[in-house]
């Protein structure tokens, strides 16, 4: 298995050495054997080559089983003119890679849902995945240009049929391997696009009859997340609903530092990233959370490779180190032991050998 | 003054039958003339005259200075095609009228902040405003449409510089109202149209120098508003991020039904609607709530009318109500006494007259 590494930005190189580290456990372990190539995206590929995202950068993913990336951004390229940011090398990946299926799957964790804005009640139980279409809708339609005259804008929200088939297939297909409940979230009452969106969701029914469907509205859905975590299973939706639903739910259980995510397409290639940012501020201090990065890790070795049992393994050890009390400085553990990245990581390791 | 009443479906009568009442109390004490009268939108006007959104009500809605409406939509009509909904005549007058700037407040009430789905401590002391822009955006750009084959499909996100301008505008003069503080939400990582919004923004800050301005994603928009929503003071936003935002703050406080909104452009012409819908589940029934059309009512008579003293004498009646325990069976009041939409408007009267 060819594994590229994109460290990226801030934590970024710090966090990818920690899932490196899991990795060599988990193939020592059971005797698999991955090969790892490192290249830059983001600021660091601004920096050395004038790009985001290098052609070798492109290639090396293009070949790779999967891909692992810590996180890009930070203020040092901000004010950088719109191709010169950091955060088009992570949008232009996915789209040459063909990532159409972004899987964030937010679960509570029981040491840290008291870190919750929302109420004990409220947000108990909630085990939700949004499943994000993420190379079609506003974020790659044409045209999105400014006149001559600089006085009109526009962007395009655009959708093949087939962009929408294949991703409400993918969700019906986790919500069978889940409690077999889809919402799918639209604008049907106002555009165009939602409404062919909800026809593709109800003629792909019959295709899953095992699966209960709903269709929400975005803005009732982002009413209901936060009045109703709990409602929901899997969630469907385009590509900029997803992006701000999923965010919105990041932060329902208290653990945004927590959070993992999977980019798909259908052959299994992937790209897995934490769901948070390069956080420059704590940068190459040895302070940051590893632990998105390494169920991102988990994730691919499930969702890339099928190795189940080696993605749970993954997943119960960091559950362990957290009922064991470490946390890292992001988190807030009752009477529990403040570790760094290193010493976070050799935890996990040790439930991992 | 000329006012058009609107009230729509479902509870939308009777909700205006109260604000009717308070307008007419108020009339009496402080002898303003107000002339009334009364059409057809949503789903009544597709049973009785076979369109959303009848002509003449248009042109009554043309000749007022203000209008109220309940509320629009219900089950009866969710199957209809599209031309044939109710919404259809909320976005069909909104846009008719050129209302462009929707200020929806969100203030928490003391009584009712424990039934927020919030922590009391993340929760308490949030008042903010949402200015979002109506009449642009998704909600209108061309093309807007499927090919002919079905198999693609297509929306517009377009906005000239001068309804950036105005919404902006009127953003900036809202926040020196308030505690001056703007954050003007977009996506300019990634759209086009968010670029020119930023840009005006920035543009527009010279003249306001008295506000401090803040940009923000959508995305980090949509996890703060939960896990800070007392840093927020007023939010600018195009159509659709300010649809999905209003609806998630709207139930950050746990009184929904108690949310006013007003429409406006700029010469003062609104129309003014509580943000919960039209409820036909307990329509008919004598229990809906009517305290969110009331507050719009006031709403009406500070912005329409210029009438400050009328709007603060309805909108401390509200407060006065609660405070004295009163409630509608949406509310849920500690020790409080449970009462009907007429007995809940009685009471209002007796703080009015
Ligand atoms: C960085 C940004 C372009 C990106 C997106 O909007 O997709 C991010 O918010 C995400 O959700 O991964
Ligand atoms: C009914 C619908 C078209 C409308 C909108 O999206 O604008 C509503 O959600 C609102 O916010 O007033």
């Amino acid at each position: 298995k060819q594994i590229v590494l994109l460290p990226g930005d801030g934590i970024g190189s710090e966090v990818i050495q920690s899932a490196r580290q899991v990795l060599d456990a988990i193939t020592e372990r059971f005797n698999h054997t991955f090969t790892y190539h490192t290249h830059d995206i983001g600021g660091v590929a601004i920096d050395q080559q004038g790009t985001p995202l290098p052609q070798d950068t492109v290639r090396a993913c293009e070949q790779a089983d999967a891909v692992l990336l810590g996180a890009v951004g930070g203020p040092k390229w901000d004010n950088n003119p719109s191709h010169l940011r950091p955060e088009k090398g992570l949008l232009g990946i996915r789209k040459s890679l063909g990532l159409f299926a972004n899987l964030r799957p937010i679960k509570g964790f029981p040491q840290l849902l008291h870190s919750s804005p929302l109420k004990h009640e409220v947000v108990d139980g909630s085990d939700l995945l949004i499943v994000r279409e993420l190379t079609g809708g506003l974020y790659f339609g044409k045209p999105s240009e400014r006149s001559h005259d600089g006085n009109s804008v526009v962007d395009t929200l655009a959708y093949e049929r087939h962009e929408i088939e294949r991703i409400v297939d993918n969700a019906f297909k986790s919500a069978q391997l889940r409690r077999k409940h889809l919402t799918s979230v639209d604008k049907a009452n106002v555009l165009e696009s939602s409404k062919l969106w909800r026809e593709v969701v109800e003629e792909k029914k019959a295709d899953y009859p095992d699966v209960t469907v709903e269709h929400q509205l975005v803005d009732a859905a982002a009413m209901k997340l936060i009045t109703a975590p709990t409602d929901f299973d899997v969630i469907v939706t385009e590509n900029m609903f997803g992006d701000i639903l999923s965010d919105e739910a990041s932060v329902l259980t208290g653990s945004l530092g927590m959070l993992p995510s999977a980019s798909l397409r259908d052959d299994g290639v992937g790209l897995y990233e934490p769901v948070h940012g390069s956080a420059p501020d704590i940068a190459g201090k040895g302070v940051a959370n590893p632990l998105a990065m390494i169920l991102s890790t988990a994730m691919m070795l499930r969702h890339s490779f099928h190795l189940e049992k080696e993605a749970n393994i993954v997943e119960e050890a960091v559950q362990q180190v957290l009922q064991d009390g470490y946390h890292t400085g992001d988190l807030d553990v009752k009477n529990g032991q403040l570790v760094g990245t290193k010493e976070m990581t050799r935890r996990v390791l040790e439930h991992v050998t």
